[in-house]
């Protein structure tokens, strides 16, 4: 984690980046990565999410002094008690985190200093699905719009083409876009689960 | 919001639930919600995400009284800082709690009483897709592993019944399962785009 010659532009270690990548061209399988949560619930639709700790670059994390804390409900207008954001709109914190902190990577890659980048999300979503009122309508969100603000030392075409690069490498758009197999079962009473590190 | 007859079971005020419904069923249109949120870079993959504002029930919702505020970073094996979670660990606090908070308003509407319910969630990552490292791995989760434990004064298969009802009916996993549509665009550098809360 030391800076030879390159700078921090826009804070991020350039070379650390391009030793980070020529380490997993050497060990493809440092690449293989889980991330974990764990979540209790609280009352109603309030719970709390747990995160820290997850296995990546071959061993167990040990970076994070401190777990980070996360709660969410619903909104009074849905019968919750405010003590957090919709699930659905950490999704939206998601998709623009993810695509902003790709641009940041990619903008220092190519040598392009960011003054500022700020975005903004929409999420449609017609609840008659959830509400099981309606066949036709669907749970999930409709459609999800960024718009991203992005000010540096390039030209706005090489700017956009920073927002399509980190899109094209993004975790989060390919899974809200493309979609992931999701397991979920319950624990027999008699088994009462796994400890939240447990691998398989 | 008031109650009249029934106790507030999990914590769900069920009377008001099942006012909701109803009105919903009155006036379909009234199901259709935008939520929101405003991302802002602050140095290298470390950002923040404000969530407040929705429309939902026909008008912008201000039952929140103060925003809320997320980081998210890369951690120091992938050149962050550690400063929040990375964004793909989001999704998986996004699936749980919105798995939990379904769950509970199931079991209440069934009038089943929960004791606890707890999930733990993996999500298996191979970071050569992001990474830019082989065209033949997606840049996402491969799998996503959610498994509850669900304690109440119902049977076990009750209580699996309510975990598959409340899957049945998750906006956060329709989308992590089916995808959606994500429109991203940059706004053009003599038109900033516009405030957080505009409708298109």
């Amino acid at each position: 984690m030391t800076t030879t010659e390159s700078p921090a532009r826009n804070g991020v270690d350039v070379a650390t980046l391009f030793a980070t990548l020529d380490a997993v061209k050497a060990s493809p399988q440092i690449a293989q990565f889980q991330f974990r949560a764990r979540n209790d619930w609280i009352s109603g639709t309030h719970s709390r999410s747990v995160i820290q700790g997850f296995y990546g670059a071959g061993q167990e994390d040990a970076s994070r002094p401190e777990p980070f804390w996360y709660d969410a409900d619903h909104p009074a207008v849905l019968v919750g008690s405010n003590q957090g954001p919709t699930p659905v709109e950490f999704l939206l914190h998601a998709i623009a985190a993810c695509l902003t902190a790709g641009l940041a990577n990619i903008a220092a890659a190519r040598g392009i200093t960011l003054r500022r980048v700020s975005s903004t999300v929409e999420g449609d979503i017609d609840l008659l699905g959830i509400l099981g009122l309606s066949e036709q309508v669907r749970n999930g969100y409709r459609q999800i719009r960024v718009r991203f603000e992005v000010d540096g030392d390039a030209s706005h075409e090489e700017l956009v083409a920073l927002v399509e690069r980190s899109r094209s490498r993004s975790a989060v758009y390919d899974v809200l876009v493309n979609g992931t197999d999701v397991q979920i079962d319950v624990a027999a009473p008699d088994a009462p689960g796994g400890e939240p590190g447990d691998r398989r």
